[in-house]
């Protein structure tokens, strides 16, 4: 990975936002910035260093895997031993004017900051920052999409799985077993949320996290599932039947297909996520679903489930290439029913490119 | 759970640190007082009154879960509905001298707090409160040793399973796989952390989490792993031998088990939890292998994996009935070997009763 070139656009994002250092400790952005894949660590970039801190328990890993900055480990919190190395610098008078240092506001807790202050010298000033790294982590480059190209792959083989499994009478957490099994026996690491498995009124629920509950003879079994390897995420959806579907059960299960279309087809350089959510949200709407689309079309993905842009009414965030969002519309009416497709797509020079290979036919278990 | 009686003794300690109000936004913290179970709420606790906001996906769940406080349903993130809430009520003229939030400083990010800070009325301060519903989480109830009781045990069999894979050749991902799929089968939730596997050599790294690495054909085996059961999480490892045990590799080992033994005879009330890692650390150190034993004793389990105490070198508090913690001392001999033998014990009225019900003695697997 070029962590090298990603501290150097960093860098010019600071002096846009007349930052002369910023202090990063969110575990995905140091792994975006520097590859340490440990739990407790922080980085120090500013104009003329770069300095990872981490403790005791990651010697020798920070050592193998940090190339891009100056690896300090210290028996203190990392986040107190980054403020000490920043304290340490400025006595030796290496800096005269006072010193701006952002901080992640969205991170970095109340007690955390407090913790730096109280060792900062009064020179510098805390400034919270926007999600700089996050916006940077935006646009994926290309060996980063071959890795979650990688790990979608994974994660759709194992939707063969679920079909094996799915019957009326197994438990929802038994399929979600068989998934997250398969998906370990593969070289997932672990799973990148935990697996949805909502079978007959549960399939209502947006976030219906498999339970004991029995899959009935008769419904929708909404299937929400994704594994991380070598980092980054796969996050994919599928809605299947059990039992003989009904002609209304076709032509919601079709118009959440149509919806879902017709976002992917929205999805190019230049087009907003809003515009994005809008092309799902309509045509659910004509088709009277709209109300019951309860959720937003999709969000970014990669090495964390969940990143910025969320693609959601009104949101500006214009696409890129490189960019990997989910596009996800789902129709929920509670008490009775759910349905919900996802795929995830890559944001390309002229369009996009679904990465999810699994087909979209309504398949019916008997 | 007795959410009213957790709720009116939070409010006596409120009283005692001069706070008007807690808002409580952690989400185990959230399940303590209230039992919502969801991924996103607050809580504002003042002494005459108790509401829970959670946002439209939670709606069903919340007024299901939370009878202890009102609940209310907002479109807005739940930090600030809660202070908006906050504010309308203060305008209505109920408070008029002004008021103390404390604010979960160890959870809450800067980003956090600015937006509550935005919402306040002039008259209310904001203070970093330390982590009182944590301090009042330590002592379990015994509904709660009840559901930590069944977490262990379901933990503890999943270790036959591990027995049953590890051989020579297989890699320490396909024994983690078999763990958590039995853990799967048997009813848990999910895994209360990253399974630990490690072989070999790699048993000297003390958070080695099962990686690819085949099983060596000689060596320790380090198996730590746990569940979540109704929200409860268990916590063991048991090391064993591949191969046949040099005498070098028994002393180690059975070294081990007696600082392990000695720590869990020492725990009882009144004594603090330096004292318990001590006891742990004297024996080490008696046979020269102090300084290959780098982490602290034990921890706290309950919601979290993780909780205070800190069963540390110097941690001063003192164990009262009802705190459940681990002893797990450990000996890592970078590029060699590691031993660690771990087992939740809950504190009784005049000792300490282990719930880990597996034996400790070496097994090795031919």
């Amino acid at each position: 990975m070029d962590y090298r070139g990603r501290l150097q656009r960093l860098r010019q994002v600071l002096r846009q936002h007349r930052l002369d250092a910023l202090l990063i400790t969110h575990l995905p952005n140091l792994r975006y910035l520097c590859g340490f894949t440990g739990s407790a660590g922080a980085l120090l970039v500013s104009d003329n260093a770069a300095v990872f801190v981490s403790d005791g328990r990651y010697k020798a890993q920070a050592r193998a895997e940090v190339q891009s900055a100056r690896v300090l480990i210290s028996p203190k919190s990392p986040l107190v031993a980054a403020a000490e190395w920043l304290k340490a610098k400025r006595k030796k008078g290496r800096h005269s004017r006072p010193g701006k240092l952002g901080i992640e506001a969205e991170h970095l807790t109340v007690a955390g900051r407090r913790r730096i202050a109280e060792v900062l010298p009064s020179g510098v000033r805390l400034k919270a920052a926007p999600p700089l790294v996050e916006q940077a982590r935006m646009a994926k480059d290309a060996e980063e999409i071959e890795r979650i190209r990688a790990a979608v792959l994974l994660g759709a083989r194992l939707f063969d799985r679920a079909l094996q499994t799915i019957r009326p009478g197994v438990k929802e957490a038994e399929v979600a077993a068989e998934i997250e099994y398969a998906a370990r026996r593969a070289g997932a690491e672990q799973m990148s949320f935990e697996t949805i498995i909502a079978a007959g009124e549960r399939s209502a629920l947006p976030h219906g996290r498999a339970s004991e509950a029995p899959i009935p003879a008769q419904g929708f079994v909404v299937c929400d599932f994704g594994v991380i390897l070598a980092g980054y995420c796969s996050d994919m959806t599928r809605t299947l039947y059990v039992g003989r579907p009904t002609d209304e059960a076709r032509n919601v299960y079709e118009t959440v297909r149509e919806a879902q279309q017709a976002a992917v087809s929205a999805v190019r350089p230049g087009v907003s996520v809003g515009e994005v959510d809008r092309a799902a949200r309509k045509l659910l709407q004509k088709n009277k679903l709209g109300r019951y689309f309860t959720h937003s079309t999709g969000h970014g993905v990669g090495l964390e489930i969940h990143e910025i842009p969320r693609v959601a009414a009104g949101q500006t965030e214009i696409l890129r290439p490189g960019m990997v969002i989910t596009i996800e519309p789902g129709v929920y009416i509670p008490g009775k029913w759910g349905v919900r497709i996802e795929d995830m797509v890559v944001v390309t020079e002229r369009g996009c490119e679904v990465l999810t290979p699994t087909g979209k036919e309504l398949i019916a278990i008997a």
